[in-house]
């Protein structure tokens, strides 16, 4: 019996229609990428465990999938560890390669082993999948894209500059207009840790700031209280409540609050620097605004931080993410170099173009003309044609086998043909070939000689 | 302590400059395979087990990697199976997915599980990585990318004719001409295992009598007599030694050769009708002819054989090859579907276009134009004429700091950049910006109006 086929949960097939949108994202953000002078590079999809382990918390590590050894992997594992019959001692001597969890990581492996190669400030990008056993559920896969792009190896905050105005030429070439890029910075939100001396519980803080246009001040300080932030801290806080108008205003407000912490005035200063750069430049259809509730990555970004929320209108999460990282490659042993970068998030981006139609109708036409077949000299004819058809770019094809005529404007019909050549026994001797135009119903005969010429005029 | 980064033996990082050439053989092949008319699909990264398992034989099966499974792996395993110990009987135990060791197989189980959605004959291109824990040596690696073009749901001779005009036009386009086009049938060779009754021995027999060039037609015999092929048998395939002459000499000394062999006659047939159609054809660059020792896949392919070999003075093993298959998907239970396809080696292909200079000097310029960095305001000018350039499609940067002028230039130089722009406090007082031509050496001064001009004339 043969077996019913089937794939791991949380993986997908991607049919030739899902392909070709994926990839129409890919490209434009790969177009920009270089545009913007980033440089590709590609890291394996495996790599030794210990390059991932422990670098993603004790949550990350549960989810890298590991590779098991090949072979007699047994025959290493000595009888004690055997012999406890216990998952975790087990891994570690019967794997040694697991997948790629993300891409910062094998990025920053491969700076450090490749530091005497690269020209620094490295602008690289990276579009690779990557594995996560996380629990699948919708719109969260075990094997995903991501596509980041990352400058290592100068502090210049022009660096941001240019990664905001890079999401606003990505999303102004896939017609997204009016995404709404935050800008936070690391620093203010430590100074803001500071000055209401609850370091451990920024992440509550920020996280019911963040709810304050849903459940209002009150409401806000009622979750706070809830979550240990004492009357006095809060009371310290207040200035955020009335965070309003717009970021020049908000800045001001945070001055205020944070007159006396030098790390939080000196993120503001790095704020400031990067709207007012900004502003002189202007953005083509992207939004840039203040959010002083960001706080995405906090343990791991140290400056700027920087969000993408989908077009008003669209239920979606962030739809790319980003910040300035101090230290990315100390783990591997190269101290001081910093980094600053920003990812995309592809399968969302595409959720939200289909939502609002905004995929180019050409990407479903698989092919721009089909030769119906009318047997085996008319065929010969028709591959001359299209051959010639082919030279100058067309995708074009033939019908392979001779089959009922009907049955072959089927297929055009299925694969969305704009164009369906006849070259039948009339034409043949006649040495023509007739076009129809599929949606108009028109027909057109061409001498065969003038292959070239119709291929011109598509 | 940081530990010191490795990667995992038999696979590979990629620097910018190796993608950008890997790119530009898969651009090429894509872009013909899509004017071709076949269809991108993709298959996740690894597949449940039992959809790899077997399909390879033995030694496929131990090649394959297995994702251990996560969480309590163990909890799963009774006592006895653990008891013993053996890395065979555990396997399956603790592993249910294993990643994608060819196209091939992912891609039958694909069109069982969409055959309602898939117009027949469908025509899918797929380029993914694979992965085979297969000992790492000069050229063989453990992940690797594959190129495949396939059609399956027909069973014309003229899809043969297109494959064979597809690798003549993408390997014209790579100006890689003169690659050689070797074609074999199935039917032929099992028509020969007929005739010489030593069906079991066939693939001794193609070995050695592929030898024939190099150790003439007594090393041959000797070689099969060795392999246990009777003296009667090799006196009964005395013609196979005097092959020799163009393609359809060649077909009819087969001819009399397997007068008796109905199976044997039917792949002359084939053959001829596909040399007959090309020949009417023609081909753009390369050369197509017969070789009957061409065996590859034997077990695989039941009807057309193909292999490509490089141009003349490259040594280098076949750089494509692909064939017939009856019964593609009988493995998941899909009965019938014939499918014809072709692959293309890109690793092998890189090194033949590396030795032979053919990858295009454009492929080394990562940006266009650079420009160097003056300080605050003269960067904010830069960038904004950036932004100009960068509208018009040019790769541009600034450098993000105010460095040492000639550190800048050296900068550009390791980044072969053709154009640097100078852009200091005099230009900005002016109004101008200076362009430096870095092999010439010629500098030009232009208005910053004219900004979009300058872009144009790159």
């Amino acid at each position: 019996m043969a077996q019913k086929p089937s794939i791991p949960k949380g993986t997908r097939d991607f049919s030739p229609a899902e392909v070709n949108r994926r990839n129409y994202i890919f490209d434009t953000i790969k177009k920009h990428f270089q545009i913007f002078g980033f440089q590709p590079i590609e890291t394996p999809s495996f790599e030794n465990s210990e390059t991932l382990m422990g670098k993603y918390g004790d949550e990350g590590d549960r989810l890298i999938f590991k590779i098991l050894n090949s072979g007699d992997f047994l025959n290493k594992v000595d009888d004690a560890t055997y012999g406890s019959k216990n998952s975790t001692s087990l891994t570690p001597k019967i794997t040694e390669k697991a997948l790629r969890y993300d891409l910062t990581v094998p990025f920053a492996r491969y700076v450090v082993m490749h530091q005497n190669e690269i020209d620094f400030p490295f602008k690289r990008y990276q579009i690779q999948p990557v594995w996560r056993a996380d629990r699948p559920q919708k719109g969260r896969f075990r094997e995903f894209y991501q596509c980041d792009a990352d400058v290592v190896g100068a502090n210049s905050l022009l660096q941001e500059v240019e990664l905001i105005q890079l999401y606003d030429a990505v999303f102004t070439d896939l017609k997204l207009e009016g995404v709404h890029i935050k800008l936070n910075n690391r620093k203010v939100l430590a100074g803001i840790a500071e000055i209401i001396g609850a370091k451990q519980l920024l992440m509550d803080f920020t996280v019911a700031l963040d709810k304050l246009d849903k459940i209002g001040e009150e409401g806000v300080k009622k979750e706070m209280l809830e979550k240990g932030i004492s009357e006095e801290s809060i009371a310290k806080a207040a200035p955020l409540f009335s965070l309003s108008g717009n970021s020049e205003e908000q800045l001001n407000i945070l001055k205020g609050l944070l007159q006396d912490s030098e790390q939080g005035l000196e993120g503001i200063e790095e704020l400031e620097s990067i709207m007012r750069t900004i502003n002189e430049i202007g953005l083509q259809s992207a939004q840039l605004s203040l959010d002083v509730t960001l706080a995405r990555g906090l343990n791991y970004y140290t400056g700027t931080i920087l969000e993408v929320g989908s077009p008003e209108g669209v239920k979606m999460g962030s739809i790319g993410g980003g910040g300035r990282y101090d230290d990315l490659t100390g783990i591997f042993g190269l101290k001081n170099v910093s980094g600053v970068g920003i990812s995309f998030g592809l399968d969302r981006i595409y959720l939200v173009l289909e939502e609002l139609d905004l995929f180019p109708p050409t990407l479903e036409q698989s092919i721009q003309v089909l030769c119906l077949n009318f047997g085996e000299k008319e065929a010969l004819a028709s591959l001359k044609l299209i051959g010639t058809l082919r030279n100058s770019g067309i995708k074009a094809d033939l019908y392979p086998t001779k089959a009922k005529i009907q049955k072959q404007f089927k297929y055009a019909n299925n694969r969305n043909v704009p164009y369906v050549i006849l070259l039948g026994e009339k034409e043949l001797k006649e040495n023509t070939f007739v076009v129809k135009n599929m949606s108009s119903g028109e027909q057109e005969t061409f001498s065969l000689e003038s292959g070239k010429d119709f291929g011109a005029s598509l």
